[in-house]
């Protein structure tokens, strides 16, 4: 019978501590090409195959943007079941739970109001900012200084995206982008460290107030799922002993299960406080943000929103008396067209038809394109913070160019008879004169020199046919896709709800315009269809996106139409590429695990991917192998093997994780004899709190123990049994690897042990993590195999 | 080393075929009660010792009603990997993955088409019986034949209750009653046969359309919900001989996992067609139906119930014409409530914070009046068909006798200026005059002597203060409140939702009228949110019901006061008894599965709930063997365990089904001698589909083969080895029950192999099923746990 008992071997992990080894420059490119290529046909590991043999196992994350900031870790959602923890079950008192139960409701209540007032900082924000730009431009053009007034506008807006981008380049590169594909992959159990951190909230809030401001063709949505689950995951750090904020109760939080409930809270907190949806933003989160869900947390997500939807509906009440500078009116329902009339027969339907199938080819290159140019932008901003900030420059230039100089191509329009949609003398209106003479309005100005909620309203307005050219509608429908896609990517914090809105809301009204000799159907509702079928073409999102939309416009009679209009276009674009924040999170190299398996994993045993010699430690171990073994590999834990005189013959006893090793180590737990101690003098110098999972980035380091171990105590022993969790998840290694990937995602783990088959072999084959179910590591294992088969 | 080869031992399981032992009539009482003491104390086993130690371990089901109808198997949604599977994986070309994919939408697409048809129906049938019936007592009252149309209300009544509960008792005992609790289980995995029958599909049809319109104060929701599963079921039985629907394509479906996600298609199209509420279908399967979820079948989901919209607004679109007899008016939305002017501050706050507490309660005691109901019910209908055709014919005399009588005890009120809610002079309007003279009408007429919708409409409009007496408005709760609870358990298909929204509406604007003086809401929005909150206190859902609700009455503006009354009696309530439907569950005695465990589970290990000595089989077996341990034993899978000389030591080659078996011994697959044969044979003999798992009660029963094997055959072999599932889930006996059991709940199974810890003893050490994790069952091994600790 043979033991692993003289040597001890590394088995592959996350690559945990390794800084993770990342493609720049012109090779990112090359690997994205070669990326592509591997989606067709399996040539890609010829061409590259001297980079994955040199990270073989390390790490499967082959990041093109962003990623080298952070080194990424697997969350775990195990339960952990060893003497300890046990003990510390068996002897919570009523009140302790109690004690639970109430902070989980109060942080859900805390994550509510901050999100809630978050976003209601960055709506007057926004409003008051863009609004002084925007009078401070009208105000030349009322005087005729056209020139002075491109330059007022131009200056505004060019120093209010340096801004923007000089506190994503300098504070936190992390707050660039959406965020919502960060949170999804964090609810996925992937930790980068930097994506949930205070600087990272920081930036996120003020960036996305200056961004928006800045007249980019970018939302607040995405940023603030980003700022919500920042709030979530602050207040779930289980306290801080810098801040002196080391209340016990707080601790219960210290386990990346409660965390992740937070984070979910957060993320449907930060959609609801966007949108003022608060159904929407539970739906949000639960279709599209979160893997793992409950029943329970389905409640706490709901009573997050519901404080949201208070909090934004006192405080737009306050508002509306006037004391918010320039934001004023304006109830919960940001765009309501619910005066619209609805019927519709077979001419409307086909014409929804055909709004959703091309809506749905245009969603699907619109996520074609802004993949292309995430890709190139990357060369740039991998280049460093100067060239990052003079990228937002250049799109910002760009973006001032096109709407102060595309409304000069549009006429003059007079006035309709009720003049309710004419310009205001001072310009605050929602329509625009720009050049042209009192009682005429400038249509194209009133969509490019209005906040993009404003062109939006505009948008969806009902009733209003003739109010906009064809040719004004196609010019801005042009224009804002592009600018939609060469904005995502900037370092700037950037939501791609908004570009794709005003994009398909124009989409549909100039479709309804088309339609106008055979439908019926308000232009007004058909670009609010055509809004759906952009949306739907782009996020892949369904039951979310139809409350979402619901909630913004408060048609509900539209309902059966705008769910045909998002089977649709989803049904098209799903035959051409992944949805947006799928692509994004894959370009970003963060391991996603999805919820199925993939057909190829079905011809491996999950023994065939357990790769690299296995580390383990003994029962009761000496100090200085664990101490090597810790300094020697990134592994997070290691499998401990009771032998003979222990046992009978080597069994597994279970595993040991690296943070409770370094718990031991710091705290000299260490005994002269090879014995089982019982664990007594753990038990009485440490409680359980000692051992719970410290926030991201936090904890005990390697550094901070092993310069204190001294020469002698390397040859003492520790007895590993109290920290073993004796019930790690095992698998036989022949269970096929497909049938372990979903054993591995429902239950949210970090490590599965794969056991042999028959009796007399070593306990353990191996352990399987996060990377080993990865395909770019299962076909670098197996290059004959054809994932597309 | 011991090795179990010589005998072989029965393992607990799921009592499949055994007829499940159940408790009847007095003892039922007695029981019941017993159970309620179980809840707060654990003298229940000291009481009821005898029952259990009878049982033990055949069965965790203590069924209270309805059960001795049909035994419960549990169903099974683990990817079972055995030879011939794989090889059938393997050689699925492209065309076959596509005929399934096609096959799945159709299959969605046909259960929203047929559960809109039903609803459809289901409403003209209601509208028009009911209608009809109104329209003939109200003829008899304007002549002034007061006592002649009392009778003809009576009849009517009688003779419509005596029908449906005359189908119920003949024809499918299952129908009766909500279905939802059935649907909820079937979804957790519990398969009772008749559930979802074609025969309880019929009598829930017919029998709701008869039970509404005899005026009983039940709803159709409940009742729609479990005929879109039923139908979802039909579809997903894979063909039938009988009838010749071999078809290919349809063997798809025969396993548990598709047909699980088809009947929760079924669910949420239940729920559209009941309250034209689509993306409240999707959330109420989401949030109550369905125990596994995953993003993939939201999407199809939602398919569903856009297609259920769809076919419900083309046929009300129809029906606008007037071709549907007295079904007439109405669109989408059921109550519209748009109209009301919503503006609300702190004092209607502080009203409706009042109102959610009371409404919670209220939902509650409700609840445990249900249940206290039922129980009694249950002994009158144990006694026969007979008798539970008096007892529906007693409760519709008592309900005529209330909606005939009381109206009595009202005023007549002059009818509004406007007159737009005066009864009309056939009788047809949503307003009555009863026996007040023209000009007058009667309010509590107006609601007694109406359909349910239609009071629910009345109390529902808007801008009507004063049409509703206080008195009155106190006689109906009261009545309403009364016979909703004395009406549920009698042997009719009965929903729930519509006799709480009654009740709740009526409670609603009753507070709304008390709160008048410092409350400027629309007594039709408090009324709204009285139904709100009642139905949080009784059914427990959140995100479903407020997304349910605002489709009901299309007010979005109400939306954050709607949340916020869910909140808070759903909290009220969470603090007395579970909801409804899990208290129906408890009743009827089927295993659920609750997502998490339970506390005192932590204190046990997977191995000490382990029961019974063990069955297992070698890898080449004796057939003898094999049909006595089938014959002797109800398990549904047994351990495979390969001994010398086909291994080195004993070791656990997986598991064998019994259906699995049964196929073998009816193909005669037998060979001479103890030798693995590679199973040349089987793969020639049979494909996978001959292993698919057949419809519920469907499939070859031992009866089928055991006569046909004669006595030479039984000494003959068969290799198991060809269809033994090599991959079972595994846990080490060491595992703590709880972490068993959650890993038993997220991944579906219906067996959990548990081995030893230490190498060296039998390679398996029992088989965890469903009934193994029931509290009864652990509580029965452990009678001094504690489960409140």
């Amino acid at each position: 019978m043979e033991t692993n008992h003289g040597h001890r071997h590394g088995h592959g992990d996350d690559g945990d501590i390794e800084n993770v080894e990342v493609l720049r420059g012109k090779e990112t490119g090359g690997h994205g090409d070669s990326l592509e290529v591997f989606d067709k046909n399996n040539s890609f590991y010829g061409r590259s195959q001297p980079l994955l043999v040199k990270r073989t196992n390390t790490t499967s994350q082959i990041a093109i943007v962003g990623a080298n900031s952070c080194p990424i870790e697997s969350l775990d959602y195990e339960i952990v079941e060893n003497e300890l923890f046990k003990q510390d079950w068996r002897s919570r008192t009523k009140v302790q739970i109690f004690q639970y139960v109430v902070l989980k409701w109060a942080l859900a209540l805390l994550i509510g109001l901050g999100t809630g007032l978050v976003g209601f900082f960055n709506n007057i924000a926004v409003e008051n900012i863009a609004g002084f730009k925007l009078l401070l431009t009208t105000g030349f053009m009322v005087e005729e200084k056209y020139y002075k007034a491109f330059a007022a506008y131009a200056i505004c807006n060019v120093s209010l995206a340096a801004a923007a981008a000089a506190l994503c380049a300098f504070f936190a590169p992390a707050a660039a982008g959406s965020g919502i594909p960060e949170v999804k992959a964090y609810l996925n159990g992937i930790d980068a460290h930097s994506i949930l951190a205070p600087s990272t909230l920081f930036v996120k809030i003020f960036g996305s107030v200056l961004g928006v401001s800045a007249g980019f063709v970018v939302g607040k949505e995405g940023p603030m799922v980003h700022t919500g689950a920042c709030i979530a995951s602050l207040l779930g750090q289980g306290g801080s002993r810098k801040y002196h904020l080391t209340w016990t109760w707080l601790k219960y939080f210290k386990n990346d299960r409660d965390r992740r409930d937070l984070i979910t809270c957060g993320a449907a907190a930060g959609v609801a406080a966007a949108f003022r949806a608060p159904v929407g933003g539970v739906l949000f989160a639960l279709e599209e943000a979160a893997s793992w869900w409950r029943s329970a947390l389905l409640w706490r997500t709901f009573f997050t929103t519901a404080v949201v939807a208070m909090v934004l509906r006192a405080f737009i009440q306050f508002c509306a008396t006037g004391k918010c500078g320039l934001f004023g009116e304006g109830g919960l329902i940001m765009y309501d067209v619910s005066s619209a009339k609805t019927a519709y027969s077979g001419p409307d339907i086909l014409a929804v038809i055909f709004l959703g199938v091309i809506g749905g080819i245009f969603g699907s290159l619109y996520n074609y394109l802004v993949d292309k140019v995430i890709r190139t932008y990357s060369i740039i901003n991998e280049k460093g913070a100067a060239s990052k900030i003079l990228l937002a420059i250049t799109v910002a230039l760009l973006t001032s160019c096109c709407s102060y100089g595309l409304p000069w191509f549009a006429k003059c329009i007079p006035c309709p008879a009720d003049e309710s949609s004419c310009p205001t003398v001072d310009g605050s209106g929602n329509y625009k004169s720009f050049q042209c003479p009192p009682g005429y309005y400038n249509d194209l100005a009133s969509l490019f020199l209005n906040t993009n909620d404003d062109a939006i309203r505009n948008l969806f307005s009902t009733s209003t046919e003739k109010e906009f050219h064809i040719s004004s509608l196609f010019i801005f429908f042009a224009s804002v896709y592009c600018l939609g896609i060469i904005t995502y990517g900037i370092a700037i914090p950037s939501g791609l709800f908004i570009p794709v809105i005003l994009a398909g809301a124009c989409y549909g009204r100039l479709v309804g315009r088309l339609f106008q000799p055979i439908s019926s159907l308000d232009t007004g509702l058909f670009s609010l269809l055509g809004a759906a079928s952009f949306l739907g073409g782009t996020m892949r999102m369904t039951v979310s996106l139809c409350v979402i939309l619901l909630e913004l416009t408060n048609d509900l009679l539209l309902l059966p139409l705008v769910m045909l209009v998002l089977l649709i276009s989803k049904t098209v674009a799903d035959n051409f590429n992944k949805g947006v924040y799928d692509q994004i999170v894959k370009i970003k190299g963060l391991p996603f695990m999805e919820a199925h398996a993939e057909p190829y994993m079905r011809h491996l045993g999950a023994g065939d991917v357990v790769a690299g010699p296995l580390i383990s430690f003994c029962g009761v171990e000496k100090v200085g192998n664990i101490l090597h073994a810790l300094k020697s590999t990134g592994h997070n834990a290691f499998p401990v093997i009771d032998e003979p005189p222990f046992s009978d013959a080597p069994e597994l006893c279970g595993l040991v994780l690296r943070s409770h090793l370094l718990v031991l180590l710091k705290g000299k737990v260490f005994q002269r004899e090879r014995i089982i101690s019982g664990g007594e003098e753990i038990f009485r110098r440490f409680s359980a709190f000692d051992f719970a999972k410290a926030g991201s980035g936090k904890g005990i380091k390697l550094e901070d123990v092993e310069f204190d171990i001294e020469e002698e105590e390397m040859e003492m022993y520790i007895d590993l049994h109290p920290i073993t969790n004796t019930s790690p998840y095992t698998v036989v290694e022949t269970m096929s690897l497909a049938k372990a990937a979903i054993l591995f995602r429902q239950l949210g783990l970090r490590h599965m042990c794969v056991v042999p088959k028959s009796q007399g072999r070593p306990p353990i084959v191996g352990i399987l993590t996060r990377h080993d179910f990865m395909p770019e590591h299962i076909l670098g294992l197996y290059p004959h195999i054809n994932p597309h088969k």
